[in-house]
């Protein structure tokens, strides 16, 4: 774990802009900041190991995945999304920077995130579409619950699920999986994308469901996950502890 | 010329999503719209063929670029940025459907324009690459031309150039050129880029430089992309002839 966290930060650091415009790439790295649980990126590394590969064959699309999130991020606290001038604890991209730089810092963590993918050592067209599909999902998930449209499966799955679906099969896919694998991570990834939002919901005393219906529904979804893990060959323990430690997590 | 504009119709209309969200998917086709010039796809195109290969071959990567240049211009467009409510004679994409949906839509354009470009037959981790570069480029380009840095080389460069650097690289490597020909193409596009440019600030009577200089880089920067063909063996007449017309167009 404390490896695997070492790696993406020092990937992070490698791949993400020093130079000119100085101003913006102290933006870009002051949106993807310290900090942050590194949640999805871990379960890209890890994934490549379940499926018996060696978890820096994903260091790329880990970061890409992180990257990817975090423009998210940047997207969803703009005034005319959410309107948050806090994030974690400090003051949110544009409100420190500005909202064009936030808009812009936004776009260029998602291009960044592409271009990084595209640095793995196998697969790259398979990983590629894979961050494709999410980045255009999470999009949508978000349309759909800015909309209110009440289709809590659609936006679970697309806004949260989406991402560690692409984590997972990233890994997967960098690792050197087979697509039985890689179809046994997406189900991994699916179900612990939806246990991981029905956590924070009841985390922030927030479920479009009762409190007994989503605590069942964290523990159907924490078991479908694990569950998943069986058909994998290679390490599952990180993955297991991970979807396990979410179940009744404090943050 | 006509094929050529039929396939990058028919493939946007094929990438481009249609279903759920409904409202959001027409947000994203009205912003790739009809009515552009198409050009970026075109020389997209046209470099597979000036390699030696099928224009067919680089229809993905085509679609990629205009989608990518399609996102700059909504996001472009936005309050916080010029804060333009017109777009080619229609009301700008956050004018008609509101600013949350443009910010989403634009970044649902770039996502979907990645995931495009991995589909090309061949070559798509450097195509990928070549699209993350320029996506990435084209933003700290326009950061550098709010801040007014004064630098026209390095605006120029990354907020024009780099989107036509990409579309001749892609198309390049989607036709399977070798790496002089993308060399050639990189230097075709980084000119015919910047003769574009300047041609532009002739248009709009918008220029850094004094008229008679301005139109001296045109022809300049024209014949350096016109040279650069010469060491291409494939096609080259498509790219030619576009560089010449760029020169005295009227829009």
């Amino acid at each position: 774990m404390e490896k695997h966290l070492e790696t993406i930060e020092r990937t992070l650091d490698e791949v993400l802009p020093k130079g000119r415009p100085e101003g913006f790439s102290e933006a870009m790295r002051y949106a993807v900041g310290a900090g942050g649980k590194r949640i999805r990126p871990l379960v890209c590394l890890a994934a490549a190991e379940a499926v018996g590969g060696a978890a820096d064959d994903a260091k790329y699309p880990a970061v890409a995945i992180e990257l990817l999130h975090n423009y998210t991020l940047v997207h969803d606290d703009l005034p005319s999304m959410d309107n948050d001038t806090m994030r974690r604890g400090k003051p949110s991209v544009w409100a420190k920077f500005g909202e064009s730089a936030a808009v812009l810092a936004g776009d260029a963590l998602q291009a960044l995130a592409f271009g990084v993918a595209a640095k793995a050592p196998r697969n790259q067209d398979k990983i590629v579409a894979a961050l494709g599909e999410a980045a255009l999902g999470v999009v949508q998930g978000q349309v759909e619950d800015i909309a209110k449209s009440g289709d809590t499966t659609y936006i679970y799955t697309h806004k949260t699920a989406d991402l560690f679906v692409a984590a997972a099969v990233m890994g997967g896919l960098a690792g050197g999986g087979t697509s039985a694998d890689i179809d046994a991570l997406r189900i991994f990834a699916l179900n612990l994308g939806l246990a991981f939002q029905f956590e924070d919901d009841l985390l922030d005393g927030d479920s479009p469901y009762s409190k007994e219906k989503t605590e069942s529904l964290v523990r159907e979804t924490t078991a479908a996950a694990v569950a998943a893990l069986e058909k994998l060959g290679g390490k599952t323990d990180f993955l297991r502890n991970l979807a396990n430690r979410l179940v009744g997590r404090r943050s």
